[in-house]
C-alpha cells in the first residue's frame, strides 16, 4: 500500500488516488483537487482587490475553459493568453477581455486578430517599432484600431524595450502611427524563478514593481496616458502589486503552485492543487523503481528561467526515501534511497516540479472533490502555440 | 530573408517554408519533408531485408497512422509501441502485429490489452515476477493467453533484468505460470545516447547484440523456445543487427533523425526530415533574438539518456552565427555572435535536438514533398501515455 503522511491534503490524496482510477483514466494521470484549486483563486482575487487591483490571470497554466471561468467569477477583470490561438479558444467560450501578452507579426496572426477583435477586448504587445508598423500597415488597410502594451524588461533578458530612455524612445517611435494605440506598459520578471532565496524573489519584485511606476511616470510626462501598469508571476505579484502606480497583475501559475513555488517559498505543500499519479511498473534493482510516468508526463522542467540545485523531476509523496533521477519519454526512473514499501503495481502521487507544461501535454485532467465527485476537463487551449 | 546554405536539403527547406504558411498553419510549426522521410524508412528497411531481420520499428517518434503504414508497405512486420494507448489508435487503424515494449500491470490496462487481442496480435514484456504473475492472474480468469518478451538490461539501468543467471532465474520462476508464455527477449540500449564518440555508439551497440545473443543460447540450453531476439535503438541498430542471433530491430527515431543523431555520427543534415519552423518575433538587443518556438514547440530535450555537451535546443539552418540558448513556454531565445541578417518577422528552420517530443506536443505536422503538394497529418498517437 501507498503510505501518505498525516497532513491534511496527504489524506486528500490518498481519498484521490482511490477513486480516480477507472479503464478510460488510467495512469500516468493528472489530477486537480478542486477545493484547493477554489481556495488559491480566491485568495489572489482577494489580493488584488485588498490593493485595488485589476487582475488578469494567464490562463497559459490551465488552459482550461472552467478555470478561466472561475477566475472571472472571483472578480478577475480578463485573462492573459500567450499566444492567439489561447486567445480564441477562450473568446469562443464566453472570456470578452484579453491581453495577448506576445508581438503579433505576419498577416496571418494580423488577420486571426482583427477577427477576435470582433468578439472580445484584445490587447496585444510590442517592444520594438517592427511590430508596431505591422500592426499600423494592417490597421490602415483594414480601418481597425489595434490597442498595444509596451513590454518593458525589468530583468528577465527575454523581450522587453529597457526601462527609462529605452522605453521612452519607442513610445515616441510607435506613438505617431495611426491604427495603433499605447495604453499602458507591462512586465514579466519571470528571472524570480531564478532565484536563490525567497529574500532575491522580494528584491526582484520590487525592483519589477518600481521601475514600471517609474516607467510609467516618464511616459506621462511626455503625455502618454497610461491606463495599464501591468506586472506579473507568481512569486513577484504579492510584493510588486503592493507598490503604488502598479493596476494589473497577471499571475499564472497559482492556481496549481508546484514544486518550484514550494522551493521559493511561494506556495506551501497543501497550495498544490495538481498532482499526478502514476504506477509503480518495474523493480529491476533493490535501489531502483520505474513509474509510468515519464517526460511526456512530467515534462523535463526542473524549474524555470535558470532555477538552481534541483535533484529530480518532482516529489512523490509521502516517500521521501524517493528522488526521481531521470525522465525518458515513457518511463521515470526512481532512485530508492533506504528501505521502501512500494512494490510493483502500486500508485504512487507526484507534485512535479513545473504545472504549466505537465498540463499542456494532457488532453484532460481528472478533477476531484473532497465528497469523491469526479469530472473530466479538457484542455481546452493545449498545444494551442500559434 | 532567410539565408540557406548550399546543400540539397536546405534548398527544400528553404522551399518548404516559403509554401506552407496559411492562416490555418501558422508558427511555430513542425514540418516533414516527405521524400526525406521515405528515403530513410527504404533505407532501414533494406538494411532489414539485407541482414534478414524483423523490423519492427517503434512508433513513438512520429505516433501517425500514415508513417506507420509507410513502414509497414516498406517491409515492416509490425510495429512497436511504448503504450497501450499508442497500440489502441495503431490497432483501430488497421495494424495487426503489435508489440508493446512495456510492462503491463493493472486490471484497468489488462482488460484493454486483452480487447486489443481479439483485433492484433500483441506481445507485451516482463522484467520482473509481479508483472508475469498479474498477468497469470488475468489470464486464468479470462481463458486467455499472454505473449511475453523479457526485458534485458544491456546496459541502459532503466527496466530490464540482467542478462546471464538473472534471466534464467526470471525465466524459472514464470515458466510455470498458466496463460504467460515467454516467446523471446528484447533490449533496448538506450545509453548509446550518451556516447561521447561514434566509436563508443559501436561498442555499446556491440555489446547490446552479443550480450542478447548469449543470453538467448542460455534459455535456448535450458529448454526455451525463442522466437524474438529483439534489439534496438537508432544509433545501435546497424551495428548489433549485424550479429548472427539477432533477429529483430526496433528503431524509432530514424524515420525523422535530428540534431542527436547529426552528433553521434548517425544521421546526415540530409537524413534530417522533420524541421521546426519559427518566426522572429522580437530583437530587443543586439545580441538576442526571440522566435516563436519555446519548450512547448521545441521541448527541453537537449539529448537523451546522458547525451553531454549540449549547447542550446537546436540548430537554425542557415545561420551559424545564432544559438538557441533559453527556452520558456513560448518563447525561444536565441544567442547572436556577429552581424545577421534576420529580422523581426522572418520565418527561420531548426533542426531539433530530439523529434520524437516535439511530434508528441503538436495536434499535427504539415507534410511537403518537392512538388509543392503538401498535406496535414494528424498526430493520432499523441499524448497516449496510459
Amino acid at each position: 500500500m501507498v503510505q501518505y503522511g498525516e497532513s491534511f491534503i496527504a489524506k486528500g490524496i490518498d481519498f484521490m488516488a482511490k477513486t480516480w482510477i477507472t479503464e478510460e483514466f488510467d495512469t500516468p494521470a493528472v489530477l486537480i483537487h478542486r477545493g484547493r484549486l477554489q481556495k488559491n483563486i480566491e485568495k489572489m482575487a482577494e489580493f488584488a482587490q485588498m490593493h485595488g487591483l485589476a487582475l488578469r490571470p494567464h490562463i497559459k497554466t490551465h488552459k482550461m475553459i472552467e478555470i478561466a471561468h472561475m477566475q472571472l467569477e472571483a472578480g478577475a477583470i480578463g485573462i492573459t493568453t500567450a499566444k492567439i490561438g489561447e486567445a480564441e479558444v477562450m473568446a469562443a467560450h464566453g472570456v470578452r477581455n484579453i491581453l495577448i501578452a506576445y508581438p503579433i507579426l505576419g498577416e496571418e496572426k494580423l488577420s486571426r486578430l482583427a477577427q477576435l477583435k470582433t468578439v472580445a477586448a484584445v490587447t496585444t504587445v510590442i517592444d520594438g517599432v517592427a511590430q508596431a508598423e505591422a500592426l499600423s500597415r494592417y490597421a490602415l488597410a483594414h480601418e481597425l484600431q489595434f490597442q498595444v502594451l509596451i513590454e518593458v524588461d525589468t530583468g528577465l533578458k527575454r523581450c522587453g524595450v529597457l526601462p527609462g530612455q529605452d522605453t521612452l524612445s519607442l513610445f515616441h517611435q510607435v506613438s505617431g502611427l495611426p491604427g495603433v494605440e499605447v495604453v499602458g506598459i507591462m512586465t514579466h520578471a519571470g528571472h524570480a524563478y531564478g532565484a536563490a532565496t525567497p529574500e532575491e524573489v522580494v528584491r526582484i519584485a520590487r525592483q519589477e514593481g518600481f521601475d514600471m511606476v517609474e516607467n510609467a511616470g516618464l511616459l506621462r510626462s511626455e503625455g502618454l496616458t497610461l491606463h495599464q501598469v501591468s506586472v506579473g508571476a507568481t512569486p513577484t505579484v504579492r510584493h510588486s502589486g503592493q507598490i503604488t502606480g502598479v493596476t494589473e497583475i497577471r499571475p499564472g501559475n497559482y492556481v496549481f503552485n508546484d514544486l518550484t513555488q514550494i522551493r521559493l517559498g511561494v506556495a506551501t505543500e497543501e497550495q498544490c492543487s495538481l498532482r499526478v499519479a502514476a504506477r509503480i511498473v518495474s523493480h529491476p534493482a533493490v535501489d531502483r523503481l520505474v513509474m509510468d510516468a515519464g517526460a511526456k508526463t512530467l515534462a523535463l522542467d526542473q524549474g524555470a528561467h535558470g532555477t538552481k540545485g534541483v535533484a529530480g523531476f518532482g516529489q512523490v509523496l509521502g516517500h521521501p526515501e524517493l528522488t526521481i533521477t531521470r525522465l525518458s519519454e515513457e518511463h521515470g526512473v526512481i532512485q530508492v534511497a533506504g528501505p521502501t514499501e512500494l512494490r510493483v503495481g502500486d500508485i504512487i502521487e507526484i507534485i512535479p516540479n513545473h504545472s504549466c507544461p505537465i498540463v499542456n501535454l494532457a488532453d484532460q485532467v481528472i478533477v476531484v472533490d473532497d465528497n469523491g465527485k469526479k469530472e473530466v476537463w479538457k484542455v481546452a487551449a493545449r498545444g494551442r502555440t500559434s
